[in-house]
């Protein structure tokens, strides 16, 4: 049997879980309130229980490289130790947004998909195919391009008119071309919605990862609804499950358990499930 | 006395150490050949020859990560004992071309300047400002914005016309505005030498960093001449130098020795050095 592209693991994997929702793993001491320390071993234990306590609800986990170089080479003996927990239950996504070329690059893709052994990376375009390609080799390993961020300042380079489209348009059309593997998606914000709808009609079926929810202010319906036509999104969800309520395992469960739901909901309001 | 720029600082390091030449430790296995081993330790201790044959010609040690994260947290580890091998004794960048916003943007700035001590970082610019303000906090740590670069693929997104400018024009005037406390530079490939010039004239007196010479090709008078115009360029080598010769440390001080010298020659034969 040939090996199954990126995009269809991930597929696989939403039906499976049936879910959409990944759980950003954006550890932050200063958040955390259990225990009453800010110890980095309490925080170690905190992760641990938030993978256990969102495990059954989520289709992956994204892991943002800031929460753990922020410990230096600890932190990365942490990443490595959250890995070996989750053990390939659910997909793992490295959000390092690299954006480096040649033997850089074909280091980075070494590292996260062979070292720490990530499913999918987000990657950085500024550098143009080049940074994007390395990580396109196998197809059973995916590439999240960043294209439109729900910061203000998304304006500054993604909304710049560029011919008759915006940069970030640019970004759709380059990774749609690099998608010859089926293991290209798209990190979309989940807080502009006009956009999104423009950035779904063109990309065809790649799967589209969306931060921004909650804590950030995204609308969970408008985005699920939209992201979802004729692909897959993941809604990557990260401070209001990690400090849900009293941050107990269970209130923890119980928002991964809620959002899950949440957007299952969205999607059997608005249009039909993709790839059916 | 007030703190100094980061500025000041590399403006002061040049002329301290007589040299504009940055040394990128892009320390590949594969490439190493002394010992005929390529193992872990082998390249820690090539390593830490590099850096006491190079020390004396460098103005500042460039570290890419692509490079340390290719050995997972072990290489982290390894990244720390570089810094603390340098210890000061010249200025650090960490080359890792970090690219995100908010809370993250700020653990990145925290892992870098505080965790790591690095003097300067490289940072992306496609999520606009928001992705480069928190690493310009403080006036003693610089950043350097990614600007130009000499790959093909460029042209992907850095040349895409941008009303009457290219987007990479768009980055210089953001850049500039950004400069607020004197710590901020940009990164310009060396192989695009008319356009080096545009950028250089608009760019006021920040200072740049140009990797790119020697082994990608990069025209090294032509690079230092134009990118010294009114402010201090750092000339990235890597592996011109890290693999000069017969790797001997003897072949490697000796390369970064010329490397230096023809620097400091193109300068002569050129425009005279900044801010003197």
């Amino acid at each position: 049997m040939d090996v199954q592209s990126f995009s269809d693991i991930l597929d696989h994997q939403v039906r499976a879980v049936d879910s959409r929702l990944c759980v950003g793993l954006d550890l932050d001491a200063n958040r955390v309130s259990s225990g009453g320390s800010t110890s980095f071993e309490n925080l170690r234990d905190f992760g641990r229980m938030v993978i256990d306590a969102t495990l059954k609800f989520a289709a992956a986990f994204k892991l943002n490289f800031a929460f753990f170089e922020r410990h230096g080479s600890a932190g990365f003996r942490w990443l490595e130790d959250i890995l070996s927990q989750i053990d390939g239950r659910r997909l793992t996504i490295g959000d390092g947004k690299w954006g480096d070329i040649s033997n850089s690059a074909e280091h980075y893709a070494s590292a996260i998909f062979d070292k720490f052994g990530f499913d999918a990376a987000t990657v950085n375009p500024y550098m143009g195919r080049d940074a994007i390609i390395p990580f396109l080799e196998r197809s059973e390993k995916g590439a999240f391009v960043l294209c439109l961020t729900s910061n203000d300042s998304a304006s500054d380079l993604q909304y710049q008119k560029v011919g008759n489209a915006r940069l970030y348009g640019r970004v759709v059309s380059l990774t749609r071309e690099l998608n010859v593997n089926n293991n290209c998606g798209l990190v979309v914000g989940a807080t502009r919605e006009a956009e999104l709808g423009y950035v779904r009609e063109r990309a065809g079926n790649m799967p589209f990862l969306i931060p921004g929810v909650g804590a950030q202010g995204g609308n969970l319906e408008a985005s699920v609804r939209i992201g979802n036509r004729g692909g897959v999104a993941l809604i990557s969800v990260s401070r209001s499950i990690l400090y849900a309520g009293d941050q107990s395992e269970e209130a923890i469960r119980k928002a991964a358990k809620e959002y899950s739901h949440r957007i299952n909901a969205s999607l059997e309001h608005g249009n039909s499930p993709s790839g059916s």
